[in-house]
């Protein structure tokens, strides 16, 4: 069974520590793919949430830090349970503080998975970088290399959303060339591809092959929905319910990924 | 006149503290029914919101300690003012601290209403339950009697959310059978459905036929919504749009109401 | 090159310090007119965040003391770089922690702009005013004189969303008949008016035409969005997607303003 179809079995409780942006389309989206949302940042509650949970995501938008401090509360349970945590470090590298917290949460949490756009992965990767607020902005020639550097420091999988999505654990690389650019018109389709992650890494055997499949499951849900329409707010209607109906099968049949 | 009418008619002020995920579904909804939203959290302010307000909505979907403060606070001002409460017990049973804040509420405030999933009451009545993240998984065989018992003992009308919606005094039982399945694959219906309770209960003299007649209302909207389609992003547009148009006469007709 | 397009060459930055009610929205319009959100909160960064940002929305919607704190800092932070500040006092009038709160706002931190309903705008004029949750109730026969009041007490412009708009900086008045009812029948359009604000302030060189600007642009699209569809959930999806596409050539076609 494909990794998407077993999420739509088994229902994986997702427990996000993310932003006020987003949440309402990262909690859709968790729904859609056929996982659980739960949003809990109280530290009288994060480490029974997320004991009932099967993966963590946590991400840094509107970060605080009484927010952090849950996040590593909530990170350091489920790493002594084995629940996989995924980190987007939303505009590290706009200010110093998400810099420096996106670097303390790496350092208190063994993470899954790091999700972010090119600017956030090179900040990270130490090879300097430009966020515009929470937007990549710049070239980065060497993002491959910085991604595995990346990965190779955090022993976890590094995946960088952009024209191309790139996974990778420091060895293996793949290039995923599903996505469509109206996804970069609508607010959120980063947060809500950490949902996504989190929802492949919660049922799949292999973290690699998971991260892969989520990256192609969330572009070919992109592509569908840029087929119906382009419009931001009408392709966001249109991609949350691209990501409802789309099947591990529908998925498979428009997966473009290179390895190197 | 129908309670759904005198809403429009009369716009009651509904006061929300409530949480961070669906709260724009929230007020939309309340938009939507003909009322007024407003959320505040602030201890410097909820007093004098909840005295402006002709109903409050206590949600405890993302709650905290100081939340829960201000909620107990809003809901002793509430009571002394005469202005109906209703608690959403989001995800009881789920966590400890979830079941406690619930009590603790219940405690400290008189609530109108209470209105959860069959896991959540059934939690909350003192016949177990189980509650993943903020979602009921199980099956309640006993869910009128658990419902029945929460309301004597609290003195207040219980509403359960499910197949078929329940709502009852203690004494008197409804089944309102209205609904469809779709709304229970968009995130927030859940709270949307107490915005309208607290809409109902805000206008209506009779606290019993104006709970039976939201959930009436609301399940209408629902079916209507359905009825153009079951795609989970474009049925919550849907069923908002749904909610915005119907009428008292437009739910009356549909009404499938069965009491015991 | 009108200032819409402006917008969309420049891209600029513009930082939200804002409610978590319609937060999602704001961010969605200001990407949709072309700028790039950010929302940021934190004290630890909000003064390196707006250092970043071509202008700065402050949204009292859901406030509360420590945000209203941050709210001092980044508003100081831009004054002492030359950004421009827009306040949107949301339910000032309504309780008098808002009013109080949006007056010490005010005299913390010096604004380009004030945008808000008649009530709130009256109330700040020291002319009453009555605000119900954080909605207009009554009339202002006195408003224009009001707006022209405060914008001379408080040295910047004035904005006031109505059925019809009014820009004034206490010497100049606009009266702009763009815009449709439709607005009025969803949560947050006020909120996202303050966002196509501040992208206008952001890149406009003359700030009483950016802001004159701003309010046609938003107006005219919601016209072409209710002639898609006045059903609030999905007129809210044609206004983003009217916003996206409109341009200053399409919104300039159709500017109905009077200047006196």
């Amino acid at each position: 069974m494909s990794i998407a179809d077993l999420i739509r079995e088994k229902k994986p409780l997702v427990h996000h520590i993310t932003n006020y942006v987003t949440v309402n389309d990262c909690a859709n989206t968790t729904l859609a793919i056929g996982a659980l949302p739960v949003m809990a940042h109280s530290p009288d509650e994060v480490e029974d949430m997320v004991s009932l949970a099967q993966a963590l995501v946590l991400n840094i938008g509107t970060l605080d830090n009484s927010q952090v401090a849950v996040m590593i509360k909530a990170g350091q349970k489920a790493n002594s349970l084995g629940i996989p945590v995924v980190l987007d470090p939303v505009g590290a590298g706009a200010t110093p503080y998400r810099t420096r917290t996106a670097e303390t949460i790496l350092n208190e949490v063994t993470v899954a998975a790091i999700k972010g756009n090119q600017g956030e992965i090179s900040v990270l990767a130490g090879a300097g970088g430009e966020v515009k607020g929470v937007e990549s902005v710049g070239q980065y020639g060497d993002i491959e290399e910085s991604a595995r550097r990346l990965a190779l420091k955090q022993g976890c999988l590094v995946v960088v959303t952009g024209v191309e999505d790139i996974v990778t654990d420091g060895t293996r690389l793949a290039r995923i060339a599903n996505g469509h650019p109206a996804m970069g018109r609508v607010v959120g389709t980063g947060c809500m591809g950490a949902s996504v992650l989190g929802g492949f890494l919660a049922v799949g055997t292999e973290q690699w092959e998971a991260a892969v499949e989520a990256m192609v499951f969330y572009g070919v849900a992109g592509e569908l929905a840029a087929e119906l329409t382009q419009s931001p707010a009408a392709f966001k209607i249109a991609f949350l319910d691209s990501l409802a109906g789309l099947t591990g099968d529908g998925a498979a049949r428009r997966r473009r990924v290179t390895t190197r």
